[in-house]
């Protein structure tokens, strides 16, 4: 007979119970952050109608970025980021929400490129939005840094600090009209500042063929500074003003760990004012771990209202997998989640047994039962070494008589006898 | 122009904040449970090879179940329930992991039927088991049912009470051999009792067409009761013993919310043992929210390990949305989750603005500024009001220049200055 095969498809993941309570461990860190900074829960569709998902009609083109399918008449397809079900979803609710609206999504979203390390096709990222409809202030642009970056804090003994890059679109636009790219140039030039750290020595070369001697204004922004364009037109005092307000708002937050860095573009077309990027500190390699900025035209497909919003993205499955896929996160403490394993010698001690493992969970003290009364102890020693609970209570038919438990330290190897109610505030204690 | 839709595609869920917050409390709870049993946290993916979910070959048929598609030369498709996922994932890893094993998922499963009432097509099924490798005592069987029954009790305030009937496969496979009938008979005769309660007095005749006279022992099961069958066989004799054993253990564990129905058989062919449904008391038109049974062989098709195990479902999106859409669980303390509403009355005043609620926050008190500062204290008033919050704190330019809030009781209307270290003590303590 042929088995079936065993291993998950090639870009999905798949934890160890171990791996798992780190992962969710971190995530309810960044659910709580965002929680306490007042966003909503949404937990959205993951399959959406085809045309909610793109404007495309070019499905063999797409395919290689979406999973679609068709349901009898229906085209579909599975969500690949936050953003789409968003706007439907508020489009769709506008009058029943209050603005301006925060919410968080955290979410499996998929992808159909070619997996490769922290690519995968199958992710969880956790996305969050202000939303305002008609208006929405800057200030909400460091308000929602500052969160974004307390969300990466609260993990910081898995994954180190980190280091948020702060873009933005207004400088360049202004930039291009200062030195007098015409559309063509501008999009151009912006697609080498995106890829300015990638081609490396390229760039200076690169950007000369586009938009000639102007290159060395370019490359004097990120030699000499933003600050040495202060003076030239309005729109550039307007951009560096913005930036340099946002800065201030974010010392104000505490949040210490935020550079401006003008070469960070974003290649999101729908963003319209800053962008951010965030990397970790101790694992650069990792690139980008999340980002965002500011949108001007979240709805616009959907109906005539007019939202407007701030977001940020946390690729945690793209951040967290690697990390533990590569052990570069610290397990030790994730080993068993195991307080006592209760182990019984024999079929007239499985009812006392049962009575402690309900008292036992009862009073939230973790409790796994080795309830195979036909194997011998030393298999049931070996489990309970094995799901490494901090203790063991035995119960023999001793135990059973008079009403005692007998309680093994794992660790210490000490053991004694105790009643139920004793041994449960003793559990308590030491949790 | 045409606008795309903003509604989700039918048959899929769609809460509100509010609604997601209880949604989510609910489902807080029932992990938290599942924890305090040492259930493992596995998320597997949500796609698999079409193998992997299917032995059919013919997807025009399965297509009406499942969603199924391909990329490249792959076919694939969405996860329907969690035992797939799990077999495949345990006959994978069996030397990894310790057993009996016992593993919880909370996921998101995909069918392609026809929605209706309580029937979504994309929907959240939590599921446990426990596994042993060669071996697994009945034992389990109770235990799991416990830590099923404590699951739903958890949410007992919005759901209400339940109820768990049990029924058993061997008890009906001995009545079946006692009674002489052959196995396409027992077959027809299982189906029958499956859907007793639906057929209602078409039950008798229909039943007398397969197994004519032996009609009366069958009904006399539901009407004498199982233990008149007491001493028929050896057979008979072991499947009532396992019945009663079980709610003995059941007993000893505080569980009283479960009573013996043999009508209850469970549609999975899988099952081989005890099998058992959830109601709920007070939502008896919901039907059956949740069940599982006892199977012995989880992972015959991936591999030569003989795995068997005793696993259960919550059909909670079933169960919970059903509730949240027809207004039966009462909103009204999961209105808003804000604590305080930062309102800010000039430019000059987002600064301390910031530093208040970066300092709320970092308390755990649940903060939301109204940034947007161009707008009227009206407006602002407007917006504290309709999210909700139980205080608001005003900062202006009198509070800028003294250094102290004015801290606002939205219930009472109350307002007084305070400083910021005296508003965090006050909210800590009213929350």
């Amino acid at each position: 007979m042929n088995f079936k095969p065993t291993a998950p498809l090639s870009g999905f993941i798949e934890l160890t119970p171990q791996q798992q309570r780190v992962f969710d461990e971190c995530a309810r860190r960044v659910a709580e952050t965002l929680k306490t900074a007042g966003f909503a829960h949404l937990d959205l569709p993951t399959i959406e109608r085809a045309e909610v998902l793109t404007d495309e009609e070019n499905w063999d083109e797409i395919e290689t970025q979406m999973y679609l399918f068709q349901k009898g008449d229906t085209k579909m397809g599975l969500r690949y980021d936050g953003t789409v079900g968003l706007a439907r979803f508020v489009a769709g609710r506008a009058n029943d929400l209050t603005f301006p609206f925060r919410a968080y999504q955290f979410a499996k979203n998929f992808r159909g490129e070619r997996p490769k390390r922290g690519r995968y096709r199958e992710f969880y990222q956790i996305d969050m939005d202000i939303l305002g409809i008609n208006t929405l202030s800057a200030n909400y642009d460091a308000e929602i840094v500052a969160v974004l970056s307390k969300a990466y804090e609260s993990c910081k003994e898995f994954i180190g600090k980190t280091q948020i890059k702060v873009g933005s679109r207004p400088f360049w636009n202004a930039m291009f009209d200062y030195l007098g790219l015409d559309a063509q140039q501008a999009r151009e030039v912006f697609v080498l500042i995106d890829k300015k750290d990638k081609i490396g020595n390229e760039f200076i070369p690169a950007v000369y063929q586009v938009a000639g001697d102007k290159v060395d204004e370019i490359c004097a922004v990120f030699t000499n500074g933003y600050q040495s364009f202060m003076g030239k037109t309005d729109a550039l005092n307007a951009a560096i003003y913005e930036l340099e307000n946002f800065m201030y708002r974010l010392n104000i937050m505490g949040i210490q760990n935020a550079v401006i860095d003008l070469g960070i573009m974003r290649g999101h077309a729908y963003y319209t004012g800053l962008v951010f990027e965030v990397f970790l500190e101790k694992f650069p390699e990792l690139e980008c771990v999340g980002g965002g900025g500011r949108y001007e035209n979240l709805t616009g497909k959907f109906g005539k209202a007019k939202i407007m919003g701030v977001g940020a993205a946390i690729g945690f499955s793209r951040m967290m997998v690697t990390l533990l896929d590569e052990g570069k996160i610290d397990l030790s403490d994730f080993k068993e989640a195991v307080d006592v394993g209760v182990l019984v010698m024999s079929d007239e001690c499985v009812g006392l047994a049962m009575k402690v493992i309900a008292e036992l969970r009862d009073n939230s003290i973790v409790a796994v039962p080795f309830l195979d009364i036909d194997k011998k102890f030393r298999v049931q020693m070996e489990f309970a070494n094995k799901i490494n609970c901090k203790f063991s209570i035995i119960i023999g038919e001793d135990e059973v008589k008079n009403n005692f438990l007998t309680l093994r330290n794992m660790k210490t190897g000490e053991q004694g006898k105790i009643t139920l109610d004793d041994a449960v505030k003793l559990l308590i204690k030491t949790k």
